[in-house]
């Protein structure tokens, strides 16, 4: 197994290297702050494992990892204020422990800086694409959030709908940043594309197994609570799928439950996974992530370099992506 | 007088002709809304003539402008924001006409479209050199704004620091836009630098009139209600200079006037109004308008092109920039 540490330790050493300006500590404290609540640092590795599936000296790509990253976070302080979120990884977050409008400006501000580091890269002459694949990531993440919004709402969200929406979310920022690893080292637009898709499915999967685990998962080993998706009447790909397969009087039940706010959480939580459950929800999520997770590997299998060189990313799939239920 | 109004249409047909995405359209809608609403279009147009300073065919330089065009506006929905203004020329503000969350995520989106508009530029060469500009006047912006805000709390905010917040603010954006009209020109570094301080000191010129007309400029021309700074107790350049040359007794009667909520609006504007009169902080701060002003003038006349290339930037400067009190 090569070793996934690596890649992690550069990623961390860069940041710290590349501090963000003093003045006004108002508007950077924050964004020190957030950078700094810790996180996997997926997007930023895998960028360096796309690159690394071309070329030896991944520190190139550094700026561009550590631009994904930047964005990334950008983007939790803002969706955070729009969820009235009050904690990120267990701590208050940027517009809770300040106010909101340290939060719309320290985001702006990162936004900006994500740019920045692309300029960093040494290799101005491929600055076109790079910024062209961040852009349409940076877009659909925009529009994604919004569709995240616009379902809230809706109570006729069809499930091509809620996997685009996930794709345009959480997925492409992944896809993009591995493709701009990609391009940086050179691959040809072939290998591009199929990195791009890599990454795209991994991360629809990964969202697609979130849905699971927030209802079945395992309470020691998922991090948050289980059953949060359940308490807070979200519409994941669970809900969705059993509302197209139910009975009408199965899907009765569940619309009454998915539409009252909540009130006893631990009977209302057995209730409706006992309506998952029955109609082989669990079952049917599963083999659809891993239907994504198999599309990954395969575009994997068809980039055109040394099958060792794949292994990384090969291994930290396998780490995100459970195998059994 | 050679017309400015070409540059304008030109400005104008290529916004018509160049539409936001349509779905989602609660993304997209606020969008073509606030940009929509008008204004003066002062900072594309002025980013046209600096190109047309030194090139003919300034409308390569579109792309661009529209860019400068759509980050202002992207402030502007971020701002009103944080300063919970209703109005925006007139009209419900996006935050007002939507809701806050609205406000957030579309002046999200459209940061990230200013950089999908310089990527359309047709020699993509000189992109390093115009995201680095257009990056340094967006993070100083950010810094502007963080500046305002903190100054809204401090009673002991300098001159210095007073104009160097007005310069981020609002003019850097003026010459950043300059700079890049003159860069995509092909013009020489020296030009360049010109180009850019002469935005700069028109930009800071055009904020020390606004001061100045908010209190004493002629209600039928003043597009705002007069006497709002006073009412609203802002720390203006006017109130920072008066502040700076009272005696004690003076500056102790100012003092209760800025630091006590307004109740009855014009016998306080009435009574602001004669102790800055009575300094002569009218002309102080009309003399210091001037000397912003005629450095400005110095950089033009420094630009080593014809004479008659420069007239349309004078005449613009000359409109935007009253020189009779």
């Amino acid at each position: 197994m090569q070793a996934i540490q690596p890649y992690l330790d550069s990623f961390l050493k860069y940041m710290q290297q590349h501090p963000f300006a003093a003045a006004p500590t108002e508007l950077y404290e924050p964004i020190d702050y957030i950078l700094n609540l810790g996180g996997k640092r997926m997007r930023p590795v895998m960028l360096l494992m796309a690159y690394q599936l071309f070329k030896e000296d991944y520190e190139k790509a550094l700026p561009a990892a550590y631009a994904i990253e930047i964005f990334h976070n950008f983007s939790l302080v803002h969706d955070d204020i729009m969820d009235v979120a009050p904690l990120r990884r267990g701590k208050p977050t940027v517009h809770h422990k300040w106010d909101v409008n340290t939060g719309i400006l320290s985001g702006d501000a990162m936004l900006v800086y994500a740019y920045e580091y692309l300029l960093k890269l040494e290799d101005t002459s491929k600055l076109h694409p790079l910024i062209k694949t961040f852009n349409k990531a940076a877009i659909e993440v925009c529009e994604g959030q919004q569709y995240d919004i616009n379902f809230e709402t809706r109570n006729d969200v069809r499930i091509d709908e809620y996997l685009k929406m996930i794709e345009l979310k959480t997925s492409v920022l992944l896809a993009g940043g591995m493709k701009i690893g990609a391009i940086i080292a050179d691959a040809s637009e072939e290998e591009v594309e199929h990195v791009y898709q890599f990454g795209r499915n991994v991360g629809i999967a990964f969202q697609l197994q979130d849905d699971y685990l927030d209802s079945f998962g395992d309470p020691k080993k998922f991090g948050k609570k289980v059953g949060g998706d359940i308490v807070q009447n979200k519409k994941t790909y669970l809900i969705l799928k059993a509302l197209e397969i139910a009975d009408t009087k199965t899907k009765a039940q569940l619309l009454e439950y998915m539409t009252t706010p909540t009130v006893e959480e631990q009977p209302k939580i057995e209730a409706v996974k006992n309506i998952l459950e029955g109609l082989r929800i669990p079952e049917l999520t599963f083999e659809l992530k891993n239907a994504y997770q198999n599309t990954a590997f395969e575009h994997l299998s068809a980039i055109k370099v040394a099958d060792e060189r794949k292994q990384v990313l090969r291994d930290i799939a396998d780490a995100l992506l459970i195998r059994e239920m």
